[in-house]
């Protein structure tokens, strides 16, 4: 392959006026350029790409942030962004960050060194404050409501979802109501602890620590989630998971152990994937991959928005 | 932020000058490169990465070739590649083709380009002999068996795993065997092709076209295998479906039309994944998050190396 010494050779000039011309440097006569660019054209060179990026300021790749790759939840908001991503003519580069800050603050550094052009964050670790450091280095896209502050964003309302599921199944003559979370630090998190607390004190009802129960990403994690409930004194009568995966798995949990869904336990998924139309478990349907595609749109454009996604109740047989 | 112009002007040198001195281009004298450094370290500058890249020749990172990214055998693959990327301190590139070969080449593009160091392909759409065109450009690692072409590759003997499944079924009384995939085209179904036909012959058994039920990749794609199935004369009295989300919507579809597993079905499905344990379904056992990580580590290192990784069978309910 032909690299640059020897298109200086070609050309008769030094390696540093063909690097010159490479980059769009100032400084070069007329007759070393036509040299290079005829020594290129002889040779089939092909640019360091770097070197474009370099001149141009811009690497046409986005940095996508999440926690897991293989849960569906982020698995469909990625397929969302890259669908996108490839019809724009972008790349991805994919920070699987397990939730650790370290990772999303490497993700953050890599914007701030112009090695990607924007960064979308599909479920945030790091405090506001540090996000709002690199602002100034380019574009960041959120996946929850910035409540005003100066990024673009596609979010449902976590807090009104989970507020009007716990009153449905309150009027379904449900007091007893638990919830299965990913991780209870996350940003959806807190805001779903919030209207669960309001929604207790509203309706006089007691708060039991032990009806919350975090670490439920996957289809086996169900496994866990029902060893803690058939232990409990007085165990929950519903119980609003977000993961439809999750809440398949305790559906089948349940079929195995002769538990009638939704008599002795009634469910409610979320995000309505197909496992939960074809298992007939009731969800909460958000539009994940319009998210995700939305999501990649925001991190292209120069402007700052904010945008809120419906979301509907699917009824089904387990409520 | 300071840009190269502030730092020229700080240093009191030209632009190119500074431009040499990131780049580290040699003819730049003692005191000018010193005034330049000192800027630089008085202006807090934080270098464009590019410009490092464009220098040392290498990006640190890696790109990774999928046709859906929301695929549990992709996923967990792109786990086991993202796992060991983060602790080795690599940016994985995503190219998310939908099998298409116009993306894969955007992929093998940027490998060319220098964009990326290496380049893993967990599915193949392209011919060898593209491939082979690409490969003085970096490292280019496969999902499958190369049979002694320069490629690095970690997989599982298809033809064999198919072979033996279907001798197994076999002996289990089973006469009418059929199978399904995601593609028809792609290299492991081509060797599951061969297997089928083998089997048939060595057993005196005829094909049936209707058996081999293509693009089925998930648990949804279940509904569209049962209605053909429920249309055909003589249906097969078992199946080989080589994912596990798509056997455990067999199973699903099966509970509700009330056909008994395994008396009138048969069902096997691939990669052992965990709604296989919990939904007892038998299946082929795959390591896929140590192939993921197997690819990473060959997508970084200079030698050549191929590494067939071992299958189970699971026997559990469904056969």
């Amino acid at each position: 392959m032909t690299n640059i010494k020897d298109l200086a050779r070609m050309a008769g000039v030094s390696v540093t006026t063909v690097s010159r011309v490479l980059n769009n440097h100032p400084y070069v006569s007329k007759e070393k350029r036509t040299a290079v660019l005829e020594a290129i054209s002889e040779s089939n060179y092909e640019q360091n790409i770097n070197a474009v990026h370099l001149s141009k300021g811009k690497t046409q790749m986005i940095g996508v942030v999440l926690p897991f790759s293989d849960h569906p939840y982020f698995a469909l908001l990625l397929k969302g962004i890259a669908k996108e991503a490839l019809e724009n003519n972008y790349k991805l580069v994919l920070f699987q960050t397990d939730y650790m800050e370290s990772r999303e603050l490497e993700a953050l550094q890599m914007l701030k060194q112009k090695q990607i052009d924007s960064l979308i964050i599909c479920s945030r670790t790091c405090e506001w404050s540090v996000l709002e450091e690199y602002l100034q280095y380019g574009t960041i896209v959120l996946c929850e409501n910035v409540n005003g502050k100066e990024f673009s964003s596609t979010f449902v309302n976590q807090y009104t979802i989970f507020l009007r599921t716990l009153e449905f199944l309150f009027q379904k003559g449900h007091e007893k109501i638990g919830y299965c979370i990913g991780r209870k630090t996350g940003p959806s998190s807190k805001l779903r602890a919030r209207a669960y607390q309001e929604f207790l004190e509203k309706n006089n009802l007691p708060f039991q620590e032990k009806y919350i129960i975090d670490q439920c990403n996957y289809f086996e994690d169900a496994e866990k989630v029902m060893d803690m409930i058939l232990y409990m004194d007085t165990p929950p009568t519903a119980l609003i998971v977000t993961s439809d995966q999750v809440a398949a798995g305790i559906v089948t949990c349940c079929q195995k152990q002769g538990i009638k869904i939704p008599e002795e336990l009634a469910i409610i998924g979320f995000h309505n994937e197909p496992i939960a139309k074809m298992m007939e478990i009731s969800s909460i349907e958000i539009p994940l991959l319009d998210m995700g595609k939305h999501l990649f749109h925001q991190a292209i454009s120069k402007d700052i928005t904010n945008k809120e996604m419906f979301f509907h109740f699917i009824e089904r047989g387990t409520v």
